[in-house]
C-alpha cells in the first residue's frame, strides 16, 4: 500500500501527467479512470504499471484483477496519493501507465481528418472522439498541435486513442499521404468559415481529407497549399464561427451520412 | 489607477466570478476580453464597470473610450491587478461587469432547444454558441443546468448570450411552451445514442424541440415524458457516444440544412 506522495511511483506518474517531454522520451502516457482503463486493456496496449485505491467500484476492481491476470504491476494506494496523481479532481481511483502505440496506417484509407493547429488539448481530444464515431479512418497531425498523449486530450478523445491511427508528421509526408504520387489521390477540403461551397452541396462521398484549423490563427499556409479547395458551414444565427471541434464534427457527420446513403 | 487585488471593486469582481450566488443575487456576470466586452456593448447590454490596463490592444482601448462615451464606470488597474480578477491565464487586459438580462421569447419559435442536465460549463457554452449559430430560436434549461453566467459557459458560448434568449425554466413551464393547449405544438425529439430512427431519416424542418441530455446520467425521466419520440446519430466508427454539446451541432446543423432545402 503506497500512503505517500513522494512514492517514487507516484511521482514518476505526476511527471507523466504533466510533462509532454518525459512521456514522449519514455513512450508511455497516462490513462485515468475505469471506462478508459478497461479500453487500454481491451485493445491489448501494455500497462506498466496500474495504481488504485480502496474507494474503486466493483467494475474497478474486477478489472484490477484483470490487469494481475495479465502479469501487470499493480499497486494499492490511498485515496489522498491517487488524488495526487491524477490530473482530474474527481478521480475515480484508478490509473494505469500505458505504453504508446502508433496504430498502423490503413492502407487506402479514403476518409481522413488533418487538424492543423488544435491547441487547446480539450479541443483536440473532443476532435478525436468525434473523428473515431463518425467513421474516420486515419487522423494526421501537422506540427504545432497539442500533445495526444496529455491528460485533458486523452480524457476527452473517451477512447478514441486506442481505435484510430493517430499520426503527428511533418506537412511534406501529409502531403505525400494525401496526393501520393501513385495511387490515390485524395480530395483535400480545407474547412474555412466563409470560403468556399456549403458543405452539404460537396460530394463528400469521394475519397476526402478534411483539414480544420485552429480558432485562434485559421489555415496555415502550409494547409492552404495542400488543399484542393475550401467548404463552409452556412450558419442561419450569423454568428461568427463555430467551436473547431464542433465544425469538424458537422462536416464529418454530414460525409457518414452521404456515404451511408450510397451504401 | 487600481494597484491592489484587495481594492473593493476586484474584490466584488472576484466574487462575482466565482459566486453563482452573488451572480444571481446582483443580476450582473463578468464578460472578458476585447470581443466579448465589444459585444456586450453593442448588443445594447448595460455594464456597470468596466476595468482594464495598459497591455490592452488598440481596439481594446477604443472600445474603453466607447463605454465611457456611453457613460459606464472606466478604471485602469494594473496587469497584475486584472489577472487577479481574470478567471483565464491569459487576460486580454479587459474585464466587464455586465447587467443580466433574460431575451424575449421569439413568439411561434419553432426551432428550440432543450439542454437537459449540462453542468459542465464548457460543454453547455459551446452548446449555446453552436445553437446560435444553427439559427435556434431559444434556449431552454431545466434545473441542473451549470449557471449560464459562469465564467466559462460565457467565454465558450462566444457572445450567444447577446443573441439568443436562454430561459431556465422548470420542466412544468418547458411542457407548456411545447406543448401549449392553444396554438402551435412543437415535435419534441429527445437526441438518444440508440433509439428511434436516424436523426437524417428524420423531418427536422417541422416545428421542432431537441432534447440533448448530459453525458453523465443521460436523459432524465421528465426529458422522456415531454417528448414525442427519440432519435439518434449512427456512428459508423463504432463508439459509445459523442460529447453532449458535438451531439447536439450535428443534428441542430442538419435541421439547419434540411430547412434551407426548402427554403
Amino acid at each position: 500500500m503506497i500512503s505517500s506522495a513522494h512514492n517514487p511511483k507516484i511521482q514518476w506518474v505526476r511527471k507523466l501527467q504533466t510533462q509532454a517531454r518525459s512521456r514522449r522520451e519514455e513512450q508511455v502516457f497516462v490513462v485515468e479512470g475505469v471506462r478508459l482503463a478497461e479500453e487500454a486493456l481491451e485493445a491489448g496496449w501494455q500497462s506498466h504499471l496500474v495504481l488504485f485505491d480502496q474507494g474503486l467500484s466493483e467494475r474497478g476492481k474486477a478489472l484490477v484483477d484483470r490487469f494481475r491476470a495479465w502479469g501487470t504491476a499493480v499497486e494499492e494506494a490511498t485515496p489522498e496519493v491517487i488524488a495526487s496523481a491524477s490530473d482530474t479532481l474527481t478521480p475515480q481511483g484508478i490509473l494505469a501507465v500505458v505504453a504508446q502505440r502508433s496504430l498502423p496506417l490503413p492502407t487506402e484509407a479514403d476518409f481522413i481528418l488533418i487538424a492543423d493547429g488544435l491547441r487547446d488539448p480539450g479541443n483536440l481530444g473532443t476532435l478525436l472522439r468525434s473523428a473515431a464515431a463518425a467513421g474516420v479512418q486515419n487522423v494526421l497531425l501537422p506540427p504545432g498541435s497539442a500533445d495526444i498523449f496529455s491528460p485533458k486530450v486523452v480524457r476527452s478523445a473517451m477512447g478514441a486513442h486506442f481505435h484510430l491511427p493517430i499520426q503527428s508528421l511533418a506537412w511534406e509526408q501529409i502531403e505525400a499521404l494525401v496526393h501520393p504520387s501513385q495511387g490515390q489521390r485524395l480530395r483535400v477540403f480545407l474547412a474555412d468559415s466563409a470560403g468556399g461551397p456549403a458543405y452539404s452541396a460537396v460530394d463528400l462521398r469521394q475519397p476526402l481529407a478534411l483539414i480544420i484549423g485552429g480558432e485562434a490563427e485559421g489555415a496555415s499556409q502550409d494547409a492552404i497549399r495542400v488543399s484542393d479547395g475550401r467548404l463552409h458551414i452556412p450558419m442561419p444565427g450569423g454568428v461568427e464561427s463555430l467551436n473547431a471541434a464542433v465544425a469538424a464534427a458537422v462536416i464529418l457527420f454530414e460525409a457518414a451520412r452521404q456515404r451511408q446513403l450510397r451504401s
